[in-house]
């Protein structure tokens, strides 16, 4: 319907009359007078219905101004403590209830002028609400400033929980919908957005499958803006399970006897490895990123803490720029004190990597569900009984698979892949244990076989056929490491606060280091690191 | 009783027969011999007992064996699987009951050569054992073998659990003694200890008013030699209580839905204040260390994240050389959505600081014990409804206190003292909130008060009159934020990502940031932070 207040109303007649005015007969002048005279009328008709319409529309801002726009900047004002509502609470049950609850407009959609439909999102939940014209309720010009709200922005809403008569595709709780009474804006967007949160929440199928053009938001694309990438549903998913995997972690060790410890990051020498440690100013002096924290807690034990574990950032650098390094990775680390045999440690840690698959698959379902709808994959399986693999038989499995023996002194990622694929198809589990690997292999401070010195008491986690634990029994004993030290080129004397932990006594021991994102990647199939990192850094991205 | 076999059996007499040889009669020459051959005799049934003595020695030695002496290297050569026990376990109840356990050599202590008593050392327990020279048991050779044990050597110790008629003041489990029928060595000491645990363990009142010169172990000497300093029954129990507060912290929060985040501690700029931050080489450029998880945490506000916390730790390039500043320390941070005022914040970081004392007092009762024998304070309280002042409160009560009010414009650390002492006399309590502190004393993006914009919506918690927490109401709005940005000094653009994340809508939030160690440090009052870290790191100390 034209807006009757338009200047297209006055009719285009009086240029005419001025046309040939000097042939014009009297009749022909009063019949054009009479006609001027009902159009005249006509227009100021049309100007009053304008008026009047004017004045409605003035009406009705008067009656719902106070139910919607723009809240002043919270700078906790007021307080009336009235509850706040959660959208995944919201069900058939509360038909008819009366709900306040803070969300962001996912999407938006206006029918006509009289109605609006919002997407409303807090973190993995999704709700329908629609704002429909209403006298002394919703005003058009309330439901117009609703339409026009943009995408991402913070809204407070009052409204009354309704059953809806057929499930909402589009929205995470499809079983009711939210009749909007109030709309306020919280905070809004002073800029424009990079992608749409629905956009980067597309799974790649749909994308490939659509006849519609989708928009594909890149890895680096979301990572510079990762702020909006985060609030995908996915993302909301992702890193529950992120912390979901470091509680179960603590749950199992403390049960186990473990005592948390946190060691310090700046270290005084570049102690394990000069070539990947970074180096810091110290005041007028230097200090290097702890590379891991393995040296503090084998100290740790040599101090009779027994049993401990770590989390905690750990720096490497590596200029790796892969789908699976980072410069700075969370590192899920435990060490402890051995009574007979190395394979206490190793048995322990499967026990806990059981833990914590368990565990996710039987809490967090909903969430694993909501990352599988964007990163398909097959579901991760473990067996009951870990299936256990020499080094030694690792390399027959792949020379039977075609590998060149010669190829096979170390099992490069490739390799590990392709040892992945083969265990999964011949025993079932994307999780398996490789142990015994040759000594030349790791780090001078692991203790060598007691019978084949060219193996060591060193073993290898996998998921999806990639590492994602790195363990050893380490040498206990001062003279022993020294001489190891010495046999790979390390000057002991560099590292004397470490050797002299060992001269001071300590108890046989053994660990390991857990890559947190790694295992997040791995049992979610993310396939890029980056996905599984808050804010990752890599050689090339220090931002955000 | 002497030897047998040593030479000064043989008796002095062929010396004197050669003197004045020429003066001697035939009877004297004959009684001469009779006595020489008597004495041979008797050299010879000297010898021959010595012989016999050789053989008993000899045959004890087979007999306990395999009882005593150093075992192998461990190299995990085999597993039996016996199970390990546990000397806190130790009780009445087991009297009679073989066990077998690993332990240190607390103190050893030999009476004549067929009893050495041990004090045997695991963690926070000790308890008595007593070796006792018994026939086709316990050689003599075993009895000495054992005496010599270096103090701190790690043994595995066979023996009965035998109830103690009268108490063992010297062991944490004094009703019963384990008669040892076995030692082995697992680890000796390769070095002179720095100091004996047994030393370091020793209360300061007890070197004070004891007539024995005792010694008096300096903290930089315990810092130094940090792994053995570990081991007292005082350390075990101090970090025993770190990481009993981590875990409260982490079990109140997420029973109110917050989750753990990871955020880079590599920055691409030196964003919060430029003049206490180390700079990193990184690859061809160069990076900061974060000073705080407090840009990453808010953003995860900004990415829908909601209820956030971190424990990691925080890098401080300040050169203060005080009792509570570390160069690195564990910094537990939390930041939250707030629906309408940021005491919301407030009163669940007061809720979260109950839960954590509460749970110290009923779960850690046996570690505050230990480290109050060590370190004497009144024990900690708390009101059931916290202390809250204002600042202005607090000013007020200084004042009356005797402080020129001109010297208040900030409460500096020696007044910080002063108010603990007077709301200590005055509320009983040692813990409280100052709240309301002035815009002027707090970070740029702390939100000013609403109707005074000479306040600020900020707080700190103080513990024994010291701070142990700074938050306040965040700035969420991206104008404003820019505004306090030059007002300070900051350049934005210096800042974009943080900025950005605002102007991409945030809700209003709050939070705040807690030293792990301080709050150690006061809830023990151990007078120095060093104390409450594993490997504390200042201005002059990188090492251990």
């Amino acid at each position: 319907m034209a807006d009757p207040a338009e200047p297209s109303i006055a009719p285009p007649v009086a240029d005419s009359v001025a046309e040939g005015s000097e042939t014009v007969s009297k009749n022909e002048l009063k019949k054009r007078a009479k006609q001027l005279e009902k159009e005249k009328k006509a227009a100021e008709k049309a100007a009053k219905q304008a008026e009047l319409a004017k004045q409605r529309e003035a009406a009705d801002v008067d009656d719902a101004v106070k139910f919607y726009g723009k809240l002043p900047l919270n700078q906790s004002q007021t307080r009336t403590n009235r509850p706040r509502a959660q959208i995944g609470d919201f069900s058939p049950a509360l038909d008819g209830q009366t709900v306040l609850f803070r969300a962001r407009v996912n999407t938006s959609r206006a029918q006509g002028n009289k109605m609006v439909f919002l997407n409303l999102r807090q973190r993995t939940d999704s709700v329908q609400a629609l704002l429909s014209v209403s006298p002394g309720k919703v005003s058009k010009q309330m439901a117009k400033w609703a339409a026009g709200l943009a995408i991402e922005s913070i809204v407070l809403v009052e409204g009354v929980i309704q059953k809806s008569p057929e499930p909402i595709k589009s929205a995470s709780v499809s079983d009711v919908e939210v009749i909007i009474s109030q709309i306020h804006l919280i905070s809004g967007l002073e800029t424009t957005l990079p992608f749409t949160v629905e956009d980067a929440n597309r799974p790649e199928k749909e994308i490939e499958t659509s006849e519609q053009q989708l928009n594909r938001v890149l890895l680096d694309t979301r990572l510079s803006n990762r702020v909006v990438d985060l609030r995908t549903q996915t993302n909301q998913a992702v890193f529950k399970i992120q912390a979901a995997i470091g509680d179960l972690f603590r749950e199992y060790l403390s049960s186990q006897g473990f005592v948390e410890i946190h060691s310090p990051k700046l270290q005084g020498a570049a102690t394990e490895s000069g070539a990947t440690v970074f180096k810091v100013n110290y005041f007028k002096g230097e200090a290097f990123l702890a590379q891991s924290p393995q040296l503090a807690k084998q100290m740790a034990i040599a101090a009779d803490f027994e049993r401990v574990y770590e989390i905690g950032p750990v720096f490497r650098a590596e200029n790796a720029n892969t789908h699976r390094h980072m410069t700075e990775f969370i590192g899920l680390d435990l060490e402890m004190a051995v009574e007979e045999h190395y394979h206490e440690v190793l048995e322990l840690l499967d026990s806990l990597f059981k833990f914590i698959f368990t565990g996710l698959k039987s809490k967090y379902k909903k969430e694993i569900e909501v990352v599988g709808k964007c990163f398909d994959a097959e579901e991760f399986t473990w067996l009951d009984e870990t299936l256990r693999l020499n080094f030694a038989d690792a390399v027959e499995l792949l020379v039977g698979d075609g590998v060149p023996r010669e190829d096979l002194d170390d099992i490069n990622t490739e390799n590990e892949k392709r040892l992945g694929r083969i265990v999964k198809a011949k025993y079932k589990t994307d999780y398996f244990i490789i142990d015994k690997f040759p000594l030349a292999l790791r780090p001078f401070y692991t203790m060598p076989d007691a019978v084949d010195p060219t193996l060591s008491n060193s073993y290898d986690f996998f998921m999806r056929g990639e590492e994602i634990l790195s363990g050893a029994q380490r040498i206990h004993d001062p003279t022993f490491l020294e001489k190891r030290m010495r046999e790979v080129g390390i000057d002991p004397q560099s590292m004397k606060g470490y050797l002299d932990a060992f001269k001071l006594g300590c108890a046989p021991h053994g660990g390991g280091g857990i890559g947190l994102e790694r295992v997040v990647m791995l049992f979610l199939k993310l396939n890029n690191i980056r996905r599984a990192s808050l804010f990752p850094r890599d050689p090339k991205r220090l931002e955000p």
